[in-house]
């Protein structure tokens, strides 16, 4: 005998992007949707019966239904007006899962002052958001940053590890640490001014980062995530996972050259991997 | 006041390739690995105390030093090997997460036979295991495939779906289905023959995809769950992700065509997304 | 003063995929199309004059269009037909850019037997054609497939090459030969099957890639396009670009143990590119 | 009879980074490399004959080792001094290819500051440079940038086209103009000041792009190439390719709701393609 375990279904990487005029300035934004419902649905699997499945096309169409009216300007609040009217809709939906990721959109800097309505996109990362929420529940939101991509050229040694007969790497004093960081953060309430946590604690992250006197990423990752938390009593922890993107020092000695930490070789593999969350 | 919580950390995308020489036929085999550690390590984070960490770069080492003397022929095994090592050499490990994947090298066909010592890479496909233990539990293996890219030009139709206001999508008695689908199973037991389950497994979720007369994602993907599990009665549980590559019927009535499901749109965004586990 | 040069437009990406049905055997393909023009469009640029210019989106309709009602199975064929479309029916496009790749999609194997109409994607290349026409000239055609993905574990060297003052590498007298080929091989006339050359030259490729006793890339890649000129009177060169990625021997001795090409460690960069074009 | 026609090799993908510190304030610097030469080398293929071939291993310690004591900070000098040293250490190499890519780090801002040691990734772009030099011939620069991704919401318009019997697009009076430009420029001379060229250049194009009223791709393309032409006189010619990444207006007709150019649907293919080179 096999049974059904658990499931959801939902429209994956919906894109959807919104202007939004303010005299003669303009906001651009592009946004990156995934919707999952759960929910009474275990007959379209066991049984072949669609009668209560929403179709994932319609999922689309509401995407860009409830972006048109939605007066937010953050993913946070539109990700959960989008949810709160799938659930509203359809009473046989128990737990709805939204996920938006924005593009790094700014405005373009022409003779150093912001131009009103072109824009260039200004990294890899995105901004994003996790929201869900069962039937009979309140809203879960996870806030964050993926793809951060930041480097430092001082202030970061690695010495003192742990050696055992496979450890063959040598002690760094003054190496590079470069990274593409992906943190979340978990609010409490939800009442709260998005866009202005964001910022804080985006701000905060990178600067602890710029200032840390770094032995190792996971020394770095901690005080960014205390950083982090220090800014912005709405939020209850910080996961970072950063990995440790290896700028080798070149070895030019078979050349007669010295490479007093000048000349090195970035490598995208392997890449160490560090993850912890802090919490208050 | 701070604290750390749940973290992790090890090395990624380790890559290695291995000739397994039997007479004049080879093996060959590629590798992605990744080992993350749990354990006494919290000082590392708070204190900027080293002396407990043993750096990725060792992990990377052990990688290739376990594989030269590993005989097993399965990531699972392989992995396991790795992470007992691991956590046989320093008692302050407490956990140890290995995955591994494996790319889809085949023996090149030449006039229609296998040529012994050349290979072909013959899909995007990754073979994959995801094992981890705790230092006083038993190893937990969940093994599986990413991006088996598959689809049928018949036998499947999606109708009868329930429709709201925001519904547009038409009927379809004969359309395209595509997937790219993800597997994972997960064993009871660890003294099987991983490699024998794993070519049963995906024979018979193949076969079912062949034959299903489907009326929705759904209904293929429990009927192909069900396949699984009726062929392997070592494992309990499989999940089945099934994203739905769309192809879009071509709209060629405004050039005053037909398009008897002839002509098709392919678009990799945005994808329904369908996921469930079918368990014993 | 400033004036226009060379100049071309054209759309990108256009994707399609067919079904060809043979009674209860399906054929299937997907290709991914570009179209380019050049002609009288030179005061769209410079005088922001639209009137003699066809909309992309038009060309991308076409597109579809002419696939509907086109015979062939080969995308040289294809090609032609959409670009001859294009060239009679505006007198201002003076030449004809046209290419296509198709993806290698191959019916799925069922207990050793290919299935009537499911498929699986069989690996990363794509068969391609780029065709281009002047209005008053001929069909200029080149075929060719990117990124044949295809390695050896035998019968491959590397010793004897000039040495300079920057020179560290070690001979190799057995190494792993890996490459991810583009060949390309152009047509003196059109009369001719596209799909039986097509499959001879891929054929005689392989099976010299197989059989060659390497001393160096650039001796493989030579002898593997005298073997495609060889089996295709129709054609007058090959073209071929073989990166050679590389998979580096382990150095197992700080752990005392020994590698006789067993562990490798694969790399995709840096890597070796060797390009030459082999004719009569 | 087959013979050897054109051919080439070198490595590709080489990757450096470099820090250069004045002071307190340092710059970082991540460069890919790619150096190929041309020469002497047809026994290497024909006859298997090693004896000339300068290993690819062998040019990637070169990039690494010129890099070292290279004073400049441009890749455009980098790229002559990396080929001078090869022609002048090897007689047989008549001609070589070295083509640098840069990536966007940035000074990170730390509150509206640039910070001394810290970076951020700044964009998908790369500057680049193409420099190719014959043993008896001078240096022929093309610099450029690949992938500059900018966006305007405000004067952009596309009427007025030919329309055929497979038109189905519909004036736009206000438009989204997205693209990710690749735009290169001949040097003519190359005693000049390669970074100041460079950032003119790249200015002019942004902020023509901004204040242009766009009746077409082409149009703002030609203009744009003007531009950077009027503010470089040691340039001969300017190559733009700008695809036309496509944000179409959501459709909310269906559902009851007007659109007025607030929500679109970015995608990524299809996409137009235009091309042209502006010159003196």
């Amino acid at each position: 005998m096999t049974r059904l375990g658990v499931n959801r279904y939902g429209k994956s990487r919906v894109r959807l992007s919104r202007i939004t005029r303010r005299g003669d300035r303009h906001e651009f934004q592009e946004w990156t949707v995934r919707v999952l419902l759960q929910g009474e649905f275990d007959t379209s699997f066991t049984e072949a019966d669609n009668s209560k499945v929403l179709p994932t096309d319609t999922m689309k169409n509401t995407v860009y239904s409830i972006a048109r009216d939605c007066k937010t300007e953050t993913i946070e609040e539109y990700a959960m007006e989008l949810g709160d009217y799938l659930l509203a809709q359809h009473g046989h939906i128990l737990k709805v899962d939204v996920e938006v990721g924005e593009r790094a959109w700014q405005h373009m800097q022409i003779d150093g002052a912001p131009e009103n309505t072109t824009f260039k996109l200004g990294g890899p990362e995105l901004q994003t958001v996790a929201a869900n929420r069962a039937r009979d529940g309140a809203w879960k939101l996870t806030s964050g940053i993926d793809g951060l991509t930041i480097l430092k050229t001082t202030k970061s040694s690695f010495t003192g590890y742990l050696k055992d007969r496979l450890t063959t790497l040598k002690p760094a004093t003054d190496r590079i640490f470069g990274t593409s960081a992906t943190v979340t953060w978990e609010y409490g309430k939800i009442d709260v001014d998005f866009g202005n946590i964001r910022r804080q604690i985006l701000a905060a992250l990178q600067r602890e980062f710029a200032a840390h006197n770094s032995m190792s990423v996971q020394h770095t990752l901690y005080d960014m995530g205390k950083a982090g938390l220090a800014v912005v009593p709405e939020i209850e922890r910080i996961t970072l996972t950063m990995p440790n993107l290896h700028h080798l020092l070149a070895d030019l000695s078979p050349f007669g050259q010295d490479n007093p930490n000048h000349i090195f070789v970035p490598i995208d593999e392997p890449h160490g991997y560090i993850e912890a969350t802090i919490e208050r």
